[in-house]
């Protein structure tokens, strides 16, 4: 038997009974684990570079299995022993339908139509910019990526797509281009989509320059990272451009920062993955890894090989 | 040549010229047409019914095109000897795109996010239904409502198509049911988008006993017309429900009527169509329109056939 430890009853629950598995109930942020056959560590929703570090007491542990898409931090503190997986794929349908409402409410008027309703009168949008028709930018081609470009496909959009190198194209796009061809391509695109993984050549990437170079009226999108964007800048550039955010840098945006109240500027509070999409996907995810280790077969979504057998 | 009127030189020029067609401007709201000549009318945008009655005057005219998709009035102002063609299609991706976006926006808490945005505090929105997963019906299967099936066919959701008579499937859903199994249907459902024509059928569709169908925390999505739901019972149901509205009975919606404050309604002016996807479209399809009629052939979406040859 494989011994894995959730972090809690609710997604071991949601995974179910997988053949060859043991599962116990281990928290790595509350402490030592007392169960040292643990090969298995299913990481915490929320925090994991703060609390995997107990995963160096555990002997047999090979797999520590994330619930979170990124890994900013983890890497220094889990043992080289021990490899790690993240949650690809898990965060694809919840981002990806935020981003497209971001998108739509910004061009379509929902905000304004909402401080309209509150004030309880009817106030006419005017003709506003349709979805339909405009030249959409994704830039980061991963998984959310790509099922970010799914959604706007439907659409009636064109589609780019940039990624950190070019490569052949897909279903959605005849190529995807190289992050080097960025300022050919900014001036030609009326939305731009940003959900780039954070590192650092990532970090600012949407500074001055990369605004400047959008046409007047356009839209930028950041479902990414709050450093990808330096705020501001776009502080400066919003009003001349449409801007929508799920993140921002600080995170949370202290009460009062100047962004809250530049025009034109639309924020969820970093919301782009807790919906109730995210269990039954965790769970399948966990359930299909889990059988890949009890089968002997590497598991998917490695960020760092697994080293122990 | 065909004589053809168009009610102002923009929509003209985004038509452009068509081999066999000799456009002339006139608005059939401004008085009597001073060209007798004249066979084809292009409709304003908007008032058709009100304005159309001086095409009583023109006696080559043989068919109307209107700029909208509904034609209610019209028909009872232009004489039976014209035929009358519908603007089917042309608000297909703008309005669905809208629908798409009310719903996210609605499951998704845009609106709380933006009232957060304008006290400049970040509030974090909890646990979010995510449009993923979630059973949605479409009721109304014509042209905007298979757009807006195509559009929620991207986000991982399962589609229910219902029309005014039962009939086959498309790419989309296997079978269109029939408007009679709608009690059935709606209390298997999470999102419920409203695009029926109105008509005597459809005029208070949405009343008390098809809201109180609707299972705890579902969506009603109205983007049809506002007398196709009851307000009182949409005031009764907010809060159990959300709504979100494009249109309203009355329109506009009063200041202070109770709608605007029910819990969980979002309300946008009736914005649907007015948008820059509009004029190419319509452009196009005058000029298809156009092209058949030269070639002796019948236009698209007759809501009313052609007598005169």
């Amino acid at each position: 038997m494989v011994v894995v430890s959730f972090p809690e009853p609710l997604l071991r629950d949601a995974v179910g009974d997988v053949p060859g598995v043991d599962s116990v109930i281990w928290d790595p942020g509350s402490g030592p684990a007392d169960d040292d056959r643990i090969e298995v560590v299913i990481a915490p929703y929320l925090g994991a570079a703060h609390k995997l570090g107990t995963v160096a007491d555990l002997p047999q542990c090979r797999l520590v299995q994330l619930q979170s898409a990124g890994y900013d931090g983890v890497l220094e503190v889990v043992p080289e022993t021990v490899g790690i997986a993240n949650a690809a794929g898990v965060y694809d349908a919840p981002t990806a339908e935020l981003a497209l409402g971001l998108t739509i409410a910004s061009l379509r008027g929902i905000p304004e139509a909402v401080r309209s309703g509150d004030r309880a009168t009817w106030q006419p949008l005017g003709q506003r910019t349709s979805l339909a028709d405009r030249r959409v930018l994704i830039v980061g081609y991963g998984s959310v990526g790509t099922a970010i470009a799914r959604r706007f496909s439907a659409f009636d959009v064109s589609l780019t797509a940039v990624a950190s190198r070019a490569r052949g194209g897909d279903d959605l796009v005849d190529v995807v281009h190289g992050i080097d061809e960025l300022p050919a391509l900014l001036p030609e695109h009326d939305v731009v989509v940003v959900i780039v993984p954070l590192n650092e050549s990532t970090t600012r990437l949407v500074d001055d320059t990369f605004l400047s170079t959008m046409p007047d009226g356009a839209l930028l999108v950041n479902v990414a990272r709050g450093p990808v964007a330096d705020t501001d800048a776009l502080v400066r550039h919003a009003g001349r451009l449409r801007i929508a955010l799920d993140v921002t840098e600080p995170e949370p945006l202290p009460d009062g920062h100047p962004l809250w109240t530049a025009p034109d500027v639309l924020i969820t509070p970093h919301a782009g993955g807790n919906t109730t999409a995210l269990l039954p996907r965790m769970a399948d995810l966990v359930r299909e890894q889990l059988a890949l280790i009890v089968a002997g077969e590497a598991p998917h979504h490695l960020v760092r090989p697994i080293v122990k057998t």
